[in-house]
């Protein structure tokens, strides 16, 4: 599993005030910790911002990456942030995100092509949001075939079949989990991606549906995750299934996260 | 999910008193509870009594059902105390287990052909464990023939693939798992059932690795589960599950068991 820390977002209590006054050492202790905890990525998303977003994004980014050696998540529907956060960025960093939209798709496939970064691609609609699973592989398939068209290899492309909650309707669930396993069926190489925190959306015990539905999102072959790697329990579960679903020999990443107290169980 | 729960059980702590001192009380409370908390069927096993099991067994199946209006699932390898405690039973139980050794098989046979009662056939192989998919759909489908020959409906058989620890070989959890649904696939109608504890054995935080399992499990196709109800945590998870897979309208069945108090998130 890869995971994305999804902890540096100025809409998460703190995080607006932390950018703002430009407090490097919790942005980077929030990096370290996430990086600690096992992420591979850590995303940077600077979106309550919209007018000073570009500055922001790459203030993040220098920051972060002056003590971090990871690479990040550039999380925004703004070309130009985008944009310059790659300047600054060290290495390829990924590109969150590409959709269809068109205005969106011209201003950032430029971005991606530029680099060998990674990219996630959003399955929504020109029109309107995907509710079915052939909803989301229709606008899936078009997408990965513009990006290859482009020249962007199906090793960096992230389809994320966008997760929405089932207290609208409770098939949203089975529909996201069955684009993710027919996405990875017909795209080989693409990989998947998705946030969690959407699918428990209007319900009690939101922790719970999250990490039930990530244990669910990984059997049906989700390759990556945007979470919170420092929620001990949710770490829990994805170490444990993968654990269980064969991919951690001996254990071993288990029982070294139970030991170092990174898992917890109750 | 058909829930089985498994605490009248005399391996379990305080269980083995309870059922050589006549302790009406307490297990007239324990399986209340369990149905209380959503068990289908009530197990009841007696097998650290190996000399007086039939008769003990025969005592909880009598005195359960003096107070709750749920079959119970005799749980033993013994034919007699199977055969003595369907004798007992109102309507028909679930009977568990048969497997194809050869002796028990032939005991064990005419008690489930006698009434129209449910059963529980265990992917053991003659000679040894099975380890692979392979071997268990092998085994599974010699037991479903059988089973069927002999006049039992598809219906009323619960295959249950043998959970083994991961902690032995990393493989067992994926093994399982795809016996799973290998056997959903090829014995239209017939049901799949399983414990859940056996598959962490040897590790830490084995009840989360239980959970994670159970999630999975359901994910793969598992109709039933023998697993103990009153654990909030458990049932939180296969609750969440099943809303997650779509197979709970409007989310009422999650939420009224929140309201009730009947899961718990953290």
């Amino acid at each position: 599993m890869i995971i994305v820390g999804e902890k540096i977002n100025t809409s998460r209590p703190g995080m607006g005030e932390a950018v703002e006054q430009r407090n490097r050492a919790l942005i980077v202790r929030t990096a370290l910790d996430q990086a600690q905890a096992g992420a591979d990525y850590i995303d940077v998303n600077a979106g309550t911002f919209p007018k000073d977003e570009a500055v922001h994004l790459c203030w993040l980014v220098e920051t972060v990456q002056s003590e971090l050696d990871l690479p990040l998540c550039l999380d925004s529907p703004n070309p130009e942030a985008l944009s310059e956060g790659m300047k600054r960025h060290n290495g390829a960093p990924m590109i969150n995100s590409i959709s269809l939209e068109e205005d969106r798709f011209k201003a950032v496939l430029p971005i991606v092509a530029s680099q060998p970064c990674e990219v996630v691609a959003l399955c929504m609609g020109r029109a309107s949001m995907p509710t079915t699973v052939e909803d989301r592989v229709e606008v899936g398939k078009e997408l990965v075939a513009k990006l290859m068209e482009a020249g962007i290899s199906a090793e960096r492309i992230y389809v994320d079949p966008l997760i929405q909650p089932v207290s609208v309707d409770v098939q949203m669930g089975i529909a996201a989990l069955g684009a993710i396993r027919e996405i990875m069926k017909a795209f080989p190489g693409v990989k998947t991606i998705c946030g969690l925190s959407n699918v428990s959306y209007g319900l009690p015990e939101r922790r719970l549906i999250n990490r039930s539905f990530l244990a669910l999102a990984m059997s049906y072959g989700l390759s990556a995750a945007i979470l919170d790697p420092m929620d001990r329990r949710l770490m829990g579960t994805l170490l444990a299934v993968d654990m269980l679903l064969g991919r951690d020999e001996y254990c071993e990443k288990f029982i070294e996260a139970y030991q170092e107290g990174r898992i917890v169980e109750a």
